[in-house]
């Protein structure tokens, strides 16, 4: 039903009653948009990521949150090692050089770098980090990661802070959920800290980096390079970083196949039936 | 030491006793070369390829052929990984997309496809066919094959003939080296079998396609895509490839890192040594 009232108008309206919302990554079911909702009892997002959803306000309001669990790791961890080795081996910037003639007029393209026996840090070590991790390992990567807590049943190595991560790898991949905690958490000192050799990989969310530094570092060659899938204001993408060679930039598709989409909509669909049958979530968000 | 005399020239005056040759992957060691060469024993090559030199001629006259054995197997699976996730998930053109500033003018990209279940066809299963499916495994492909034999110890699906295995995959990857056997193997046939959504990874060498028909194919829309690190008169790459997004384009560096460029330097004096001290050679060409 499409409606021309103002959203709150049409909410207060028409929604009173409305018990379960679907809710698109660019929702903001915030305190205000809930206020308006009294009867809700389950945000169904069809996505990994809820930072678009106020979790507090929803835990005081007694309203469920579900999200599409597992579904989209596969595919995020793939985009995640895809860039990797897109930076390291110069994929994105040797196809440019091959297609505007330089192959022929100036000849070889710089090489790129090794991938196996490269020390990989995971920032966040849940479904995707350890997609990514099984991954890297066939690679003949030597994966290390910060997580919450440690995860006893794995064996990579644990570092409890992503500082000391950071200078003890030569590639960084964000896979974390942006919260309050982890917003600017790769600051200025830790990009120092991954140094002039060391890449960095992100697939969570934009904001987990403090891009203007990071823009900084790649500029200056304080980096060694940067692939971005996500960005702190998308779809604005920092210009400098269009004139750089060493930055792939992915416009936040990570988690998007067709195959993938099916399946999300099949969970939110058996979140629902379990909602009104009273059975538990398929995928409750555990923040 | 450098001269200005002409090549044959050259080597009839200062090359007669010449024992051991290094070869680069631009010289052909042909016949006529050999010819010159009356004394040679050894053809030490940096590289896994041979397809420069006369291997006939070679073993006619005695003369071993070396070469960088498996050194560079793992960078070539590196890049046959990355132009395959490039392709699927259409990162390079993602990339262009973003700095032609489009995902501001023009919204979302397209998305691409889950590599996850996907049949892979490893045509040519070596050192660089294994490294290749040990990668994909671990992104839960269907790995598949046609080699010259049946590797008994391998789980990988065996198909005695390149089109039944092109008509049974959705991806192919070409790793196999340039012979007689294997020059333009990949035709028209194969490529049809392939099909509208198939898409096909080289990282063997330009002429196992014919490259012609892959053009046509691409231009026609009659396969789903390409990634080629090599081509048939390289550095010529067919202009029609440049307007198509669906395709992604290296400038034959699969093999190249300088990890690997030191490694296989080291292997060519390894097997220098072994040549003079009367020992086996450490890499031998077994074609």
């Amino acid at each position: 039903m499409e409606s021309e009232l103002p959203l709150d108008k049409f909410l207060t309206t028409y929604a009173r009653s409305v018990q379960v919302m679907i809710s698109s990554p660019i929702t903001r079911v915030n305190a205000d948009l809930l206020r308006l909702l009294p009867a809700l009892k389950l945000v169904a997002t069809p996505t990994a990521g809820v930072n678009n959803i106020d979790l507090v306000e929803c835990r005081q309001r007694g309203i469920s949150v579900t999200t599409s669990g597992s579904e989209f790791s596969e595919d995020v961890a793939d985009i995640a090692i895809g860039l990797l080795i897109d930076v390291q081996r110069k994929i994105s910037a040797a196809d440019r050089y091959v297609r505007t003639r330089l192959w022929t007029s100036k000849g070889e393209y710089p090489l790129g770098f090794k991938l196996g026996g490269k020390r990989v840090g995971i920032v966040g070590l849940g479904n995707i980090g350890s997609e990514v991790a099984k991954r890297l390992e066939a690679f003949g990567c030597i994966v290390s990661y910060n997580s919450k807590r440690k995860k006893q049943a794995l064996p990579y190595l644990f570092y409890s802070n992503v500082h000391e991560l950071a200078a003890n790898t030569d590639a960084l991949i964000i896979c974390c959920a942006l919260t309050d905690q982890t917003r600017h958490m790769i600051n200025k000192e830790v990009l120092s800290a991954l140094g002039r050799e060391g890449v960095i990989v992100n697939v969570g969310r934009g904001a987990i980096i403090d891009e203007k530094e990071l823009v900084r570092c790649l500029v200056h060659g304080e980096i060694g390079g940067a692939d971005l899938d996500v960005f702190e204001n998308e779809p604005h993408v920092p210009q400098e970083l269009f004139a750089l060679d060493n930055v792939v930039l992915s416009p936040h598709k990570a988690a998007l196949t067709p195959e993938s989409f099916e399946r999300s909509n099949r969970i939110v669909i058996a979140n629902l039936e379990a909602f009104f049958s009273n059975k538990p979530s398929v995928s409750p968000f555990n923040g």
